[in-house]
């Protein structure tokens, strides 16, 4: 798996009010490998207990935190910002969702940029003099009838996709058993033995309709792309049919 | 806005353990339109005033849930079927990440097929027993060393993958004050107006780079894709900073 980029974006809360939101947009930043977490007047004081305890495992990031009086500062390195909010009122900028902003982000910061997704205030968002600050407007392809999503969610899609889009796509999991796959022999060998038996069990009945009864078996398995440990598997499974049917002679 | 193909996924939860997070699921569905949940023994029976209290706002998709006795009843009509799981151990099915379990979902449903999402229980997950009734595992991109996303935020990402690829990542906010773009007759009177004000300013010292700065400024403009409306408000700023110009002299 490729690793991720160094710098993935900054996520900056402007005045978030409860300690729970701040823990769990910690808990969903490493979740997708974000770190830097920059909090503007958060309401209920700093350090918060509450972020702290709702963060579970992510900690780190909470205790990391760094806390801004104003938006101003929190922004001062930022050469590329995405303003999130839900509904975009009066404010000329273009609109984008996650994955272009994703895109964007990581051109940015391979371009040596540092790059702020702004996050508003639980109740109303962000203001527009706030939001004007960005370059553009992040908001999420949400069913228009239901469309607020709680703070951490919105930043756990963003992360989401930051993180997708930074390792193309790479997943943590790979097939545990899957082994290398089955070769053009392995595959041969295994159907003149799945063939061979079905032929001495009088499978192919009437015999003018064999050849196109085989294609569409072997269409079946070649379809599967087995591993060589599957057609090992399969193989033994015909065995011992062909023993089953002997004993019962 | 095109709108969502008919037929989203079924989210299946397998014996949850939480009415908090059932309800939890129900709106992260309901924020990206899905509305199928079918929910196999779950711990706490049905109904669950818990669920519903949580669902606040998603409460349609609680009352419509259907509650099954065992794992094959409910995915008796399926014809494409998801295991979601962190850790796939043992299964050797096809692993995919949300992008291309959305992308095989909206291609069953068109051809007229009935696909399920099917999500374990909070503390661990599927059996294998019940992830093999899949065709593939769905797992995310986190973060290896930070990779538990609770049931809610999992169903959220899935169904936030779901609604982009349906929709082709249509979003539900458009600018709204940008109005028709300008055309190359409106930028090319704004750059008449420009750079006249800026000879009467004697702003092209040396004369001879009067081309290559014309060329750097018009750039500046031309990138931004500006509209109509902006045009006119930039051309209202040359004018006004022009009548500075002749107050002061």
């Amino acid at each position: 798996m490729p690793s991720a980029p160094l710098n993935p974006p900054s996520i900056v809360l402007v005045e978030p009010q409860l300690g729970e939101n701040i823990g769990a947009t910690a808990r969903a930043m490493a979740n997708f490998g974000l770190r830097d977490l920059r909090i503007v007047r958060p309401r209920d004081g700093w350090p918060n207990a509450r972020a702290r305890a709702t963060a579970s495992g992510a900690d780190a990031i909470v205790e990391a935190a760094q806390i801004f009086g104003n938006l101003e500062t929190a922004l001062a390195d930022a050469t590329l910002i995405y303003a999130t909010t839900a509904r975009p009122r009066g404010i000329d900028l273009p609109i984008v969702g996650p994955d272009t902003a994703a895109r964007e982000t990581i051109a940015a910061t391979q371009a040596g940029g540092r790059v702020a997704w702004m996050f508003g205030r639980e109740r109303w968002g962000l203001t527009n003099e706030e939001a004007i600050r960005a370059h553009g407007v992040l908001t999420l392809p949400v069913e228009p009838t239901f469309a607020s999503l709680n703070l951490a969610q919105a930043v756990l899609v963003c992360a989401y996709e930051w993180r997708k889009t930074a390792t193309l796509g790479a997943l943590p999991s790979r097939f545990e058993n899957d082994g290398p796959a089955a070769r053009g022999d392995d595959m041969a060998r295994f159907f003149t033995h799945l063939e061979s038996a079905l032929d001495a069990a009088g499978f192919f009945t009437p015999p003018e309709k064999r050849p196109s009864m085989v294609l569409n078996l072997r269409a079946i398995f070649q379809k599967m792309r087995l591993s060589e440990r599957e057609v090992r598997i399969l193989r033994g499974v015909i065995a011992g049919l062909e023993r089953g049917a002997r004993t019962k002679e």
